[in-house]
């Protein structure tokens, strides 16, 4: 007897060989893809369940991973308009400062979480201050989340030392390793926040418990002249020259990388995460993914927070992806659609060490997995599953979402959480948060 | 008595200076807007109406302007792909020609329009055979349409002589003259598909009832390279050897023109039609909006076909009007919310000569709204309308659509037809779409 038993699905698996079945069935125990296959195959006869769905008119897709996000941020959205990124983080900074204490970050992170999770993204990388509210938003709604303790060389929110910064990091990072769905990080913010002495702490820590390491890299051409200028390197050259690059590690933008650095990267197995929204309306940039691509460079996808992009669509984030890419380059072959996808599931969890468990719908898999209404005015006719996912489909299309094969999104309403609740609470701050740059 | 009256609306106004009206009130009297005020204005307390709606929650704005779609082509979304404008076009044209009847261009164009209208469009600039046919399905959804008679230098489909197009396009012109919501215009394909004398033959059409003139205009580098071989011109300046360009003439696309070329539109009023993600997609490139725009050259925007895009989405299409402009620049400043707004809703007008009707919620002007919902977790906080309608909403937020105070859609669902009949039989079709490529 099976837990759950899914019917009548067209499901887009996203295996390595990206193979797609019709009329599937799959058959979910203790979490898990025990049965997955047609529904004329011997075993999809056999199968009992204690609840069995239709997935009739939707298509069937692993859950998302979102591979950059400050969800917290979600409070500040559209506060800061019409600047680059230096001056916007200043502005950004204060707000922050006058607005966060725990019981707002986990206010904003679920705000956040429940964006990303009601349009089909079941797993997060996050990096925001008090990390341990992040995780307990997440858990509200039944999604899996990688973040940990922040770094940065000054105190920031709740006036952390150096030594602090390095406590709270090393206790997340122990508490949960080896998790099922906290996949601990440690997240310095970027080269020119953090010198080297402080990133390589944070890897260390990272290290120890065979976890991931993260931070923001080359977003900016600022940046990278800031970066050569004080230590005679490039953004990531300066990261490898401290054996900062690596298998466990996840660089988020990588706008403004040359023929050196993607070597650097793809040699090394670093992992980097395209935000096209967000590079975009901060106007840092457009990242030279077909050139990572060629060289070998795992290229993952994220939205960045509410803050800059305005708001969390991964959906916007694969159209973005492969649209610029072709267009960019006017090479209409570029980054196509089935690669792009990759990036937005089997990747992310390969950059998470995940790649067993996460990222596809496979035998011996989690059951995170999303319905798609292709039943609508812009989804018919539909020739090829792949193309629409990333060129027709939209947040609002997913309907349903279900992690180890529990419902956590229904007819399009989180069941775990009543979210006006947490609308309400955040309008009811939004005073104080326009005042706290008034004030400044 | 008034016929519809609005309460409780946060009206987005799209007038020439942003106006933002909370708290509003709006009476509608024989499709016209009579009174718009602040709900403690005089005049609101004395308002009586046969219905009355509140827009509690809701943002309402003007219906949205489409400058340049291809609803038809809806039928044949995603059979093409990752191929350059020339090479994709012949293969769409095999398409078209084993499939399109009068018939199955009416079932495209319900399918087109219905995802305009129930994304917030109400009114859309169409190019497609069988015009007529374009007129009857806007008219069974409930929605404003500028369409008229194609040139192409070819027979195309049904087997025109150059003499049947003129024939053509003459009675549609004069049998739409001064429509309300019928704007009569002469669409010649573009210069590489129709000649100097074709398309001068259609310009005097157009003027003969005071019309618009439409055409396909330096969407690749390769059209302009042709158009240089063949006239000795580019593209913009062969135009205006010819005429072609003025307060009527709307050309789409406009992505590689060179300064000169920008002077000439701006000069002659000439309006540009910005397709950001077809032009992507397709990779013909990045038009140079913010040059046009400080050239004075008016801006409108527009989604093109769905078998480039490949949906008909106006959000997107703001969202990459101004992060294009922006990204590509590495100018943040570049391309603002507000000058999007007013390209995909008062330019529109302005480039259909409707600009005392349509284009803003303005007393006087045709009730032409929608609703938007903004009580959703990527709209909360919001704390300036005009950001959040380009850079988080989405064609999914949109609840309600009215045309002359008219409900056309109600809670996401068209008023006038029943969709599910329309994409029934556009499935029935697929095959035969599939195999017109296949047999090719």
């Amino acid at each position: 007897m099976h837990d759950l038993l899914v019917k009548e699905a067209l499901i887009v698996t996203c295996n390595q060989t990206h193979s797609i079945i019709e009329n599937a069935v799959m058959a979910i125990r203790k979490g898990k893809i025990e049965v997955l296959c047609h529904a004329q195959c011997d075993i999809a006869k056999t199968l009992k369940a204690k609840k069995t769905i239709s997935a009739k008119g939707k298509m069937v897709l692993p859950g998302l991973i979102n591979m950059h996000c400050h969800a917290g941020d979600s409070l500040f959205r559209g506060l800061v308009e019409n600047l680059p990124l230096e001056e916007w983080l200043k502005r950004v900074w204060i707000a922050e400062k006058a607005i966060l204490t725990p019981h707002t970050t986990y206010l904003g992170s679920v705000l956040g979480f429940a964006e990303n999770l009601l349009s089909g993204v079941t797993c997060v990388m996050d990096m925001f201050w008090y990390p341990h509210e992040a995780v307990r938003a997440a858990q509200l709604l039944g999604m899996r989340v990688s973040t940990g303790g922040l770094f940065f060389d000054f105190s920031g929110i709740g006036e952390r030392s150096h030594k602090k910064y390095i406590e709270e990091a090393k206790e997340f990072s122990q508490r949960f390793s080896g998790s099922a769905d906290v996949f601990p990080v440690v997240m310095p913010h970027g080269t020119y926040t953090v010198g080297p002495e402080h990133l390589k702490d944070a890897k260390s820590i990272a290290d120890a418990d065979n976890g991931l390491f993260c931070t923001h890299a080359a977003e900016t051409k600022a940046e990278q002249a800031d970066i050569l200028n004080r230590y005679g390197h490039t953004v990531i050259r300066h990261m490898d020259t401290h054996d900062l690059l690596g298998k466990r590690t996840v660089l988020a933008h990588c706008v403004h990388v040359d023929d050196g650095e993607i070597d650097l990267m793809a040699k090394s197995g670093t992992t980097v995460v395209h935000n096209p929204m967000s590079n975009l309306k901060l106007a840092s940039g457009i990242a030279p993914t077909t050139q990572m691509q060629k060289a070998g460079v795992r290229l993952t996808l994220g939205t960045d927070g509410a803050i800059s992009g305005n708001d969390l669509d991964m959906w916007l984030a694969m159209r973005l992806a492969s649209s610029l890419a072709k267009g960019v380059a006017m090479e209409p072959a570029a980054l196509p659609a089935k690669d792009v996808l990759h990036m937005a599931t089997l990747h992310g969890a390969q950059a998470l060490g995940q790649e067993k468990t996460l990222g596809s719908l496979e035998i011996g898999k989690q059951a995170d997995f999303i319905f798609l209404d292709v039943n609508t005015a812009h989804a018919v006719p539909l020739f090829d599953p792949i193309t629409h996912c990333v060129f027709g489909a939209g947040r609002s299309d997913v309907s349903d979402v279900f992690v180890a094969g529990s419902q956590v999104v229904k007819d399009r309403t989180l069941t775990r959480h009543v979210l006006s609740k947490t609308l309400t609470e955040v309008k009811s701050l939004m005073p104080s948060i326009q005042n706290s740059l008034n004030e400044a």
